[in-house]
């Protein structure tokens, strides 16, 4: 099977630092081509993989101030279709505008849903000749068929297990208000334990007006965006992480990433969370501040190994790889 | 010759009130059918034509604000592109979206650069096989091949002649730090003369802070978004238009309106202005406040049927739609 991964190019593929989309089509490029699939990746030109990659962007435009990201997204979605009639099957991984020129690929389209920006979107999916597959049941749109749900995988050995929970907290992803992370640093003042907060600044004001303030080197550390061999050390070494989320998330790799380690999490119950924690076992759902800190101050309460096995059976990236072979065999076959 | 006109939707073609690429794209859909060419232009549903009308947006996306506007271009352009095989020449007008896919366009591409918005676009331009048109030879990229500089034309019927010089004067088109607005503000209350301020809001906080403080309805008078009609009649009823623009124009629109009322133009002598205003016959070209309150105190000599007589040579939209064919005929035969 001749599969063309039309990955995005925010950033490199797998991305140095923050890139979710990026990580999940890596993960699956590498999977698929262990497989004996015939995969050709299009992403930026410094990604590394096992793959055939092709693509038109030295770099990720995310990168660079000088790329128009818009403009360089189109290239690369223009090149990867005029060469589509090659394949047997493009699996888009680059939300809506592969679908506004799914007439122009001359191959069967999959599209996964990384997450929708806005209703406004919607039209391209409406009328596009594509199918879709969901990363969590939370965030499917009512108005468009599914040909899966498929929860996001990741690769286990890149976070090491640690029995013994740690003394502190951990807030992992994007610092912006629908992350949560000022009310991570409320719940761990409350809960009276220090807190480390690592991610891009993606909300500058939020940062300096809300975050920063509350930094302190002890009680609260802000690491910024970690890279992923400090990213396990980080997690495994952490008590519980917080997933205080003010928006109904469609998927979240931290999350997952830090129940690999062991840590379990705390999260509020929005979005995908009910889907991807399971309460008692690999974390607890709250949904405020007082239960969030009632949650954190029972949460020895969790097998740590219970939690990275269960978390294993889940969220392992053999199990997502294997999902999406089973559903391009129904597609091309 | 059968000629796809793939027009902006940002708007309606003619636009109501602001939109020059849907204007100039209107004029010659209607010039090049009444000279016999099978024409189809596609622009949003409810635009007016004599041509054939093709498109996927109702409406103009920048009437709509549940409307996603690059997603409705996306869809556009891939829906005029589907259909390109049936055309013996594609003419965009649309920017850097088309020139992103233009291999998926299946007849020679022609494309009119109504504008660079930045020089993180031109990566798509220098990839794309398409030939291009400069609206003005200041407008012109070092790093393209140019098939022909056209200026705009326009429709001289829509715009009345007056013989007497009106008492005022007038600064039309967004209202913008690169318009120049405050710096027309300043040049009236010197020259001793009421202005009148045509155009939308482009930056609110502008308007706010240094346009609507000086707005007292007699000696500045903001009368928003003006329709053709009304246009017309404002513009010959005033001594002279002011366009102290702070940044290289690719072209004046509103320039050449004002001259076909016989109304003389104060222009800063920045982009495309040195090309469009004749010096002492159209109006005066200058590079402060002072020279321009200079020039409006000497508007008196400038003769205004002589001012409509030389635009009506130079800028009509039959000499515009003339010109384009001549370059389609070099193509296409």
């Amino acid at each position: 099977m001749k599969v063309a991964l039309l990955g995005p190019v925010a950033w490199r593929t797998p991305p140095h630092h923050y890139g979710p989309w990026e990580q999940v089509t890596s993960l699956l490029a590498e999977g698929l081509t262990a497989r004996g699939v015939d995969v050709t990746l299009f992403a930026t030109l410094d990604s590394l993989t096992a793959a055939t990659l092709d693509g038109v962007c030295a770099h990720g435009y995310a990168e660079d101030p000088a790329m128009d990201g818009r403009v360089w997204e189109a290239m690369h979605v223009a090149h990867a279709f005029g060469r589509s009639a090659e394949f047997d099957l493009v699996h888009n991984h680059l939300d809506w505008l592969p679908l506004a020129f799914a007439a122009q690929c001359r191959a069967p389209l999959l599209t996964t849903v990384h997450g929708f920006s806005g209703p406004a979107i919607l039209p391209a999916y409406a009328r596009a000749r594509s199918r879709y597959v969901s990363i969590s049941d939370a965030d499917r749109s009512p108005d468009l068929d599914y040909a899966a749900t498929i929860h996001h995988g990741i690769a286990f050995d890149g976070f090491p297990f640690r029995a013994a929970a740690g003394h502190g907290l951990v807030v992992f992803g994007r610092v912006h208000p629908d992350k949560g992370t000022r009310t991570a640093i409320e719940i761990a003042r409350r809960a009276g334990m220090p807190l480390t907060i690592c991610g891009i600044v993606a909300d500058q004001r939020y940062f300096d007006e809300q975050i920063l303030p509350h930094v302190d080197g002890e009680q609260v550390v802000y690491l910024g965006s970690v890279g992923p061999e400090q990213r396990g050390e980080i997690l495994s070494s952490a008590a519980a992480l917080l997933h205080p989320i003010a928006f109904a998330e469609p998927f979240g790799l931290a999350v997952v990433e830090s129940m690999a380690c062991g840590t379990p999490v705390v999260a509020y119950a929005r979005g995908s969370m009910p889907e991807v924690v399971d309460e008692g076992v690999t974390g607890h759902l709250v949904h405020d501040v007082a239960e969030a800190v009632a949650a954190v101050s029972r949460i020895g309460d969790i097998d740590r190994q219970q939690c990275r096995d269960h978390a294993g059976k889940r969220f392992s990236a053999d199990r997502m790889v294997d999902d999406y072979l089973r559903l391009y065999h129904t597609i091309v076959d």
